[in-house]
């Protein structure tokens, strides 16, 4: 009911609804285009599968990206500082200029193979929807504009970009709205995965190395020394016991931890891996102070139980952070994805996630992630699937979406 | 003065006050052979020595010993199930049957380079006191014996043993007093390394490997869920608040710990290795019980703190487990120790440590470690290092320890 009467409000900008575009003829023929070159499409995503694109590695894949963009028709292709394709698609005037972005990178390792393998309607390899399929669909998405000799009254720019996941720490999104293309852009679409879920509530991260060091000795020599993974254990005991909203949710986790040489001598040193998450920024710098204050005193609480006697010490590594933010439910850009679905027929789910999204969320910028159509299995496992049935509906959509959003 | 006044108690048996010994003519014989045979015992250590010795594979060093045995005439020559090799010098009678060992293994992985090299009286190589020097000792013992013909009134075995250090866990010791020579053995020393400590307090150790498993998750979307590594902490925090008494000295460590993988993932699994010693069974037995305990509280803990769900569990996994014992101070074999010394102008000291000597003492068996003489440094290190200067004391000293011994 809530969504409802949201969108009878959006309905008052004709001009976006997709319900009216949808029957526009030069719209008809882009979603027609969209279905039909669905084989090309999925060609395309198998092809840029195959070129690895690892964490920190993707230039590879990003230059055939370069060439994809050039080959299609696009202005001013060119790759920024931090390793993101950019070219542009010109409207009719400057304003509103919409960038719509898929990510190059991939979770997995140099060496992974890359090989995509097809089993009936199924396409496998690390990556083939995540983000293959996105990078495949913004492709399409150019093609399908040009065959429908479509001019948007908005500018579009497409950006394969770096750096999405894990370490890679949103990068790439960081570089292009701080730097290459700061303060120009005015809406922003981030292609990521498959299905046709929405996000617009992009979940912030603070991610920290905590490293515990004394001096070690012997375990019976040396007894009555601190112990930096007595100290580790104290802080994460209190760390099981923090106190967090589930509305922002927010959360934490201790994810890998490791110390010591040998079980009969006091560790020199002790390390854990903290992983702190919210979708509202005031919820996660509280507990990022929280954490904080709680390994110190387990520091100090190890040191005194000794009288500090090899006294043990922390310190932190921010290995990570991801803004949090948020697109509220009855904005624009919220709006009109879910009425793009309306239009199509597409059963759609508003989700919580951190993606691309996130930097422009936490800059106040209208943003979201959708969907590429199609489903998959296995992601961010080297087990990874594709099932292109009735995929061209993820391409159509995210089609209608950009005509709709570049206005 | 305590010591004193327990020495004059000891010089009532006069048969074996070393005092007494010393101006024997045949041990006078001996204790001249034992200094001018040390060049040969010396290079018999660097000898041993070069022979690789890594855990649980004593074999080929153990073959040698056999062989040199064999060649000094030392009866029914041996190896039993653990690889204990074992040999016997009968005396007038069977009874007392004084058992002198030295160990085989060294706590140097295969492949280390054992090669000894030398700088003035400096001999350098991993093992090279620790234990190659108790071993060269052992074989000094039966030349000079047989030079100065001496039968004892006892019998003496000699043993070359395996599993001393580490995880080898003793396992020689209790393979011989259990099995091999199980109810034979009357009196034991074990020499063993470098220096004149006496070892009469044997600390025994516990050692286990703790493992905590869950069904593991993201740390986003699974938030909610028990955290093997968050238990684990409960835990150590726990343990670094036990309390132990200082006499019998007692201690606790967690020495290593580890898990999960990914900052980004609750783990599925968490493990620590932790390590128990104490000089009293008692004290022992009591700290393994509270240990065991905080680490069910701390699982019982984590998996309240989220209502059981992805319930934690903690298995325990005994990695070693060394006998606690000690032979008192005012015991003949300690008295005739310290008597040694003196006899000798050797400045000692009574020491606790874990040693072969460990298993006897747990039985109640006057046993005793002595060091063989020499000076090292960087023992369990690859930078070990043996002084000969004046080594041929240490000979001297274990001969007239096992003459006054064996009657």
């Amino acid at each position: 009911m809530f969504v409802q009467a949201l969108l009878l409000v959006a309905g008052l900008c004709r001009a976006q609804d997709p319900a009216v575009l949808v029957h526009d003829p030069a719209v008809e023929t882009a979603l027609a285009a969209a279905k039909n070159i669905e084989p090309q499409t999925i060609e395309q995503q198998v092809h840029i599968c195959e070129i690895a694109a690892p964490p920190f590695h993707e230039t590879a894949r990003g230059q055939e990206l370069r060439r994809l963009f050039t080959q299609l028709g696009l202005q001013e292709v060119r790759v920024d500082k931090a390793g993101n394709v950019i070219g542009t698609r010109p409207g009719r005037s400057l304003h509103p200029h919409l960038v719509v972005a898929a990510h190059l990178d991939t979770v997995f390792p140099e060496g992974t193979d890359v090989k995509v393998t097809r089993e009936g309607t199924v396409l496998k390899a690390p990556g083939i929807g995540d983000d293959c399929r996105g990078l495949s669909v913004l492709l399409a998405i150019i093609q399908v504009l040009d065959q429908a000799k479509i001019t948007t009254p908005g500018t579009i720019s497409f950006v394969a970009d770096v750096g999405e996941e894990g370490l890679g720490d949103l990068r790439g999104m960081k570089t292009l709205f701080s730097d290459s293309m700061k303060g120009e852009i005015d809406k922003f679409v981030s292609i990521d995965g498959t299905g046709y879920g929405i996000v617009n509530v992009g979940v912030g991260s603070l991610r920290y190395r905590v490293t515990f060091t004394g001096p070690g000795g012997h375990s019976y020599g040396s007894f009555g020394m601190a112990n930096p993974i007595h100290a580790m254990g104290r802080a994460i005991a209190k760390i099981a016991d923090l106190e967090v909203p589930s509305d922002p949710k927010t959360t934490f986790n201790v994810g890998r931890a490791g110390g010591g040489t040998s079980i009969n001598a006091i560790p020199s040193d002790a390390w854990m891996e903290m992983d702190l998450r919210s979708s509202s920024v005031q919820a996660l710098n509280s507990l990022d102070r929280r954490f904080q204050a709680t390994v110190r005193t387990g520091v100090d609480e190890e040191n005194r139980r000794w009288n500090n006697r090899g006294k043990v010490s922390a310190s932190f590594e921010l290995v990570g952070a991801r803004p949090a933010g948020q697109t509220p439910l009855n904005s624009p850009i919220v709006l009109t994805a879910l009425g793009v679905s309306r239009a199509l027929e597409i059963e759609d789910d508003l989700r919580e996630s951190s993606s691309d999204s996130n930097v422009p969320m936490n800059l106040g910028i209208p943003a979201i992630t959708v969907g590429a159509g199609g489903k998959s299995t296995g992601t961010h496992s080297p087990q990874e699937t594709f099932d292109t049935k009735d995929s061209w509906l993820g391409t159509q959509r995210a089609v209608l979406l950009v005509i709709a959003l570049a206005r």
